[in-house]
């Protein structure tokens, strides 16, 4: 495979890549033409040495004296990053979370485009939650078949996390999104992607209980 | 300061407590009593040693062949991690994202009680959005000492994601949690957070083209 975006890519590369792809659109937005990777990194936080390193998985290298060129880059971070192209998914739990990402409509942008919901409820199956019509569970491998579904999200209550990514992958859906608090295991060739937001929460608690300690500390 | 919860807890540590935590709560769920590292190990798919290790910052230890007592490791983790107590927090930025986080319930039981939005669109100042009151910016300060606020949430489009971060410092706000793709950056004494769902879809379509184009030369 001689396309880049094949590549293995390190994943703390592909997580800084839409750092600085956020910022190149702000600049474009200001009609900068031109950005230094010292520049993006005094804005980013980011060593510039890791910058260029980064972007060089792109076959992307910054002029002497000039940079980078902010909208030729940002266009091919978008490309590169799978911005540009469509990836149908399906919400797997038409609770709260489930329902609340089904309404975000920022992730379209992103290349995200939630197809159908799914849940176990009676009460929720057959109507549309933000516009995403929700279905029971055993119409999940057909309608991953005709809408070309490529992602599960997993926004069940914890217990259920691993039945429900079984049932995705039985789907012949290859990537899993799972918000929910319990690991999952996924069989080789699967994608799995864990967003907890209650691990971004104990850090942040277990922070600022140091922050405040310090603060009474000091009398503040 | 002799209080284990103010021990500066490695960032990993921390992220895994929570996988623990909720595999804890399905076997209680199931009246298991005990359960060995092993099994836990198993489960979460963390080795065995790496959460014994977790596990001992908080002075916890198993019993030889018996292991950890399901229902106390559970509520002393809970404890330990903060989800027992109540952290007020506000959104700023009532758009799709932060009103689906207002909505979002789910977080509750894990300390997050969301007590307002702000927003600089008069169409949106002084509704409510979710059951959650939406005020005008000039109203943060008032608000956040009212409401002993500790937490503001950014999720503005990401070109405001600093001026925003900063308004919330300036309230005497201590924790930021930034779900704009930009990153921001924090006086000494914040903690923040960035939950970046765009960085995690950057890693989950770059995984999956793998996938694919593996897929694609077995001839399956």
């Amino acid at each position: 495979m001689s396309d880049t975006s094949l590549t293995q890519l390190p994943e703390p590369t592909l997580r800084r890549l839409p750092w600085y792809l956020a910022f190149l659109t702000t600049l474009r937005h200001s009609d900068v033409e031109y950005v230094s990777s010292t520049r993006i990194a005094a804005e980013v936080g980011v060593d510039s040495s890791q910058i260029a390193k980064d972007l060089s998985f792109l076959n992307i290298r910054g002029k002497t004296r000039i940079g980078y060129e902010v909208a030729a880059l940002e266009q091919t971070l978008r490309a590169f990053l799978g911005f540009d192209a469509r990836h149908n998914a399906v919400v797997v739990g038409a609770g709260s979370l489930g329902t609340a990402l089904m309404a975000d409509r920022g992730l379209h942008p992103y290349g995200l485009n939630i197809v159908a919901g799914f849940d176990t409820d009676p009460a929720v199956i057959g109507t549309d939650k933000a516009g995403v019509r929700v279905y029971s569970m055993d119409r999940l491998r057909e309608i991953a078949r005709r809408r070309d579904v490529t992602i599960g999200i997993v926004t069940v209550p914890f217990e259920f996390a691993q039945e429900v990514a079984d049932q995705i992958m039985d789907a012949g859906i290859n990537a899993i999104w799972n918000f929910t608090p319990r690991r999952i295991s996924v069989r080789k060739g699967v994608v799995a992607q864990n967003t907890s937001l209650y691990s971004h929460l104990a850090v942040m608690y277990n922070r600022l209980r140091n922050v405040e300690g310090k603060n009474g500390e000091d009398g503040r």
